[in-house]
């Protein structure tokens, strides 16, 4: 008995010195995190916060996962105009499934936001969500990011996924806040982040119930119901969740209201952005990268709001959890 | 040491041969409650389901709460047009306010469903979320079912709230499903149901998000978003929760599709309609009410599915909480 209660104390101990974000360098970044967190599970704390109301918001692309070249989803998206090209003679020449055809090696670049509206409607559309889900994760399974060489679910940050489970320790309620469609991220999201469908919020496609002979599915239609991006995103954390977000992640444009809305709790709150300034490990981008802009008009915001920067460059020891063996 | 072990023991046996649903009369309803719920919360059972999807979906109007002469949200609208008539001095000659303004006994069976579209996008919008919740809290707290003189959040259920309860006890995360507005929902369904605002799935209405000066607001928009109503519950099941129920209760047409959709689960399921055969107690319609109307169709697809028919008239030992003072 006596060896069981030195046994638990000598964990509790532990546990009391572990460093719960062991991928982040010591600074005032990760002390916000580790403050804020104490501060708000800490009975005694005037900022307490009741663990129903730990709400966590948090951005996917580019936040949790790698957005450059282009959005996982859109890469996703091309390999399957390529795959069904043969049901399709007439794409060959009709923009912009001509362009995905030919093979044109700067494609990625070449492909418009209004290009990429089209290919998602055909693609993502007239299959159930379900057979949407397995198709997604079939190509999960092997897909890689042509840079980093690794699963695209492997090129997701170590830091974050530390925060998330420093989070979730505390009680903290997570949910994925991401302008990237719903049904993508809910192929991914319980193995890789550990987030339930249930707390993955994205853009929703319309969808249609039918039921033939007993066999009800839920459609993929080629409209869009709301679009979880900039004000979406507070009208969609309103709608799904209902409460304010204490604490919320993003990094780029997209997420401003996000963290407004979460500014304007009255409890305690924390607003932080993921910046893009480590070319060497991942990528350098800002005001006029197409995916993930961080305009200046963000950063003045950020700055002015004392919004935390998190400098991928100082703030994270590491990038990738495939990083961590070469340590 | 060895009082308190007794006590637990005591304890122990007394939940174990506790009634977990006392208002309801014993028979095959109550039976397939209890025997479901032991089943899947059975590691040793076959069709033992793990806590994370026990998903129940229950409706609100006429399941969980009163839903006739009209429903409440719709007499919370009517009150609205009272209150607001002095700024809209138009509305005397408008129809269908004027109707609502002329003080008419036979009010509420002569609005239709076209009459209160308009009334609820004139009082349901042009204010805030917040607003919105204020104001029906502050309605709900004295408002009164005219036949029954008491609040409306007391003409709920007391069968229904026991169901939760035991439910919640094992493990089953619980969503209200309505075809009701979501924002009115929220503001009783946590003090009267004990459901949190990111479980409650309604009628959506759009809203817009505005920030003027550093205070942000989510406006209510006049038009509708989603009907959480027919096909429309198992569309809002999958964007809200991303799993099938495996437990559902519902009363009339509208809720065919979430017992479908139930029913396709590959786990164990189980569907249930409470019939309103009350007249005495309550109230007694079916196939030919304006309001949750139960048609022959339902009934026929209910019985060749083996979905449980519950008769409030011989299921249900009381109906109301404030029954339970009378026995």
């Amino acid at each position: 008995m006596r060896k069981i209660i030195f046994v638990l104390l000598f964990s509790f101990i532990g546990n009391l010195f572990a460093d719960p974000l062991p991928s982040w360098n010591e600074g005032n970044t990760k002390k916000s995190i580790i403050d804020f967190v104490q501060a708000v599970t800490n009975k005694s704390n005037p900022n307490y916060v009741t663990p129903e109301n730990r709400i966590a918001t948090i951005d996917n692309d580019g936040t949790l996962w790698v957005e450059q070249p282009l959005y996982t989803q859109f890469i996703f998206a091309i390999d399957r105009v390529k795959t069904l090209a043969p049901s399709h003679p007439d794409w060959k020449k009709q923009s912009p499934f001509s362009l995905i055809l030919s093979g044109d090696k700067q494609l990625l670049s070449k492909l418009s936001f209004k290009d990429m509206e089209q290919i998602l409607a055909v693609t993502h559309a007239g299959i159930s969500v379900e057979q949407y889900h397995d198709l997604a994760a079939k190509w999960l399974a092997t897909a890689k990011n042509p840079r980093f060489q690794h699963l695209f679910t492997e090129d997701v940050y170590q830091p974050m996924l530390e925060v998330m489970n420093y989070l979730r320790a505390n009680q903290f309620i997570i949910y994925i806040v991401s302008g990237g469609g719903q049904d993508f991220i809910r192929a991914y999201a319980e193995p890789v982040y550990h987030v339930q469908p249930e707390n993955v919020i994205g853009t929703l496609e319309k969808t249609k119930y039918v039921n033939q002979q007993n066999h009800p599915m839920i459609m993929k239609l080629p409209t869009v119901l709301l679009i979880d991006d900039k004000t979406g995103k507070a009208e969609a954390i309103n709608y799904f969740i209902g409460r304010k977000p204490i604490i919320a992640f993003g990094n780029s444009d997209g997420d401003r209201e996000m963290l407004e809305w979460t500014q304007s709790n009255k409890t305690s709150h924390l607003m932080l952005l993921v910046h893009h300034d480590d070319a060497v490990r991942e990528y350098a981008y800002g005001p006029k990268s197409k995916v993930g802009t961080f305009s200046d008009s963000l950063m003045a915001e950020a700055i002015k709001n004392n919004w935390k920067i998190i400098s991928m460059k100082k703030d994270w020891k590491v990038i990738f959890p495939f990083d961590l063996n070469k340590n």
